[in-house]
């Protein structure tokens, strides 16, 4: 195994495959980089289960992903990256990064009337990080919060340009956008995939934050903070590891994002 | 602990908390019985992963009712019984029963016409369980199944009488009531809670076969058959715990099964 910390892969890992829009978007930015990537698909979905819980599972991945040689891990989860950074960052030996933080920054930097919307899941949302992360930045920004638990299951249907995608968007975000925000927060890393149908439904007057994109930003400042990039001469790498057979979203995941995944690697959790 | 088997309690469990509509079911009929019930919503939903993994979660959990001193074991959840009750008979030393055969039973007595439906989420439909069942016991009933992944979501939204949720059930309805079935099993837990709404769609031609009411029948024949019912004299309880904290769906489903749930018990996984 390659020591030198610079060579060694990013470990990403999300609930399931949605994470894979962080993943997508480090390819791009960064395409000298080897990614490591599991998705915890025996556990998943991540949205609705207690810090406890949460805190535990993401322990429990990034040691795989340790055991991979990682040289920081990535929280492509929005859950995750609400409820488990505090714990990951103390009791890990690499950097930590999740995509709350990025996004938050990228919402302040976004709005012009200071009122800033943010979507999640029920764990995203109840947890209160994007409203704290945005008020440590910026404490006169107004944050109004809607969970959308119902996108997640629409979006792993497949179901990404649908009219009853459309409905739903319309449900969640129809009293949210008379509160006056001109900035959206797609607050899940399934959601980029759905961001033409929220853009349609939203209309031009609303900016939307993908953290997806403002993630692999804070990945690319963070290697250059600690100097541990890949050399640019490098052939970056996409791994995948699930703990469970998926079954019917990776190929949807991989059509949207323009990604090729490979062989799969089912890696059971080990504790 | 009285060892008495036929005073000890029924064990119960599901993926989450839908496996409350078999519950409530016993509680109607077998009054006398004590009832412990335990949901996994630490690792819900069970639908859409592997027959390893669900196996693995449904001995964790029957392994849970044991110590409890369970007189026998209710798999109140379809993607388990699909997938996991060959390895529950031959691992657990007391009767294990499920919600596929008595379902299967169930829509073999109903249909005039052979043609039946059969509902579930992608684990139950995937595994060919209630073609299989209804096969053993009627090889000419043509069976039409249909995986509906976004219905569980809806009902846990509480969207149990609404317009999005009746889309859904056209969307996934749409081509099966064509095919010519005059019984629809619902092959999922949840699916009771949303039967009002499923008949609307269906209209009157079509019946539906309800695996909670049919699982009921079940486990009372079981008891008698072993011997092993409660006292007539007792006055049954019903505990419930789950492997992690829920947040939203219990109290839906408190309401629209008329169930006094009381306290919850939060009990970890023990591995």
């Amino acid at each position: 195994m390659d020591s030198t910390t610079s060579s060694r892969p990013i470990g990403v890992f999300d609930s399931g495959v949605g994470g894979l829009t962080v993943a997508a978007e480090l390819r791009r930015l960064l395409p000298h980089e080897d990614i490591y990537y599991i998705g915890d698909t025996a556990r998943v979905p991540y949205g609705g289960k207690s810090q406890a819980t949460i805190e535990r599972y993401s322990a429990e991945i990034s040691e795989m992903l340790l055991a991979e040689n990682a040289k920081m891990i990535v929280v492509a989860c929005n859950t995750a990256s609400a409820l488990a950074i505090p714990r990951l960052e103390n009791a890990l030996p690499i950097p930590v990064t999740g995509v709350i933080e990025p996004g938050a920054r990228a919402a302040v930097a976004a709005t012009r009337n200071g009122q800033v919307g943010v979507i999640g899941t029920r764990g995203t949302i109840h947890s209160g990080a994007y409203e704290r992360a945005i008020h440590a930045l910026a404490p006169d920004v107004r944050v109004t919060s809607r969970a959308c638990p119902m996108l997640v299951p629409a979006i792993e249907e497949g179901w990404l340009d649908d009219s009853l995608t459309d409905s739903i968007i319309a449900r969640y975000l129809g009293d949210l956008v008379p509160s006056g925000i001109d900035t959206l927060v797609l607050g899940c890393t399934h959601y980029p995939l759905v961001k033409s149908a929220l853009a349609r439904y939203l209309g031009p007057g609303i900016r939307l934050v993908d953290s997806a994109e403002n993630c692999a930003i804070a990945v690319r400042d963070l290697l250059t903070r600690h100097g541990i990039g890949a050399c640019e001469k490098a052939q970056g790498t996409l791994r995948v590891a699930l703990t469970d057979a998926t079954d019917g979203f990776l190929p949807v995941a991989e059509e949207a994002l323009g990604l090729t995944v490979g062989e799969v690697r089912i890696a059971a959790v080990q504790r």
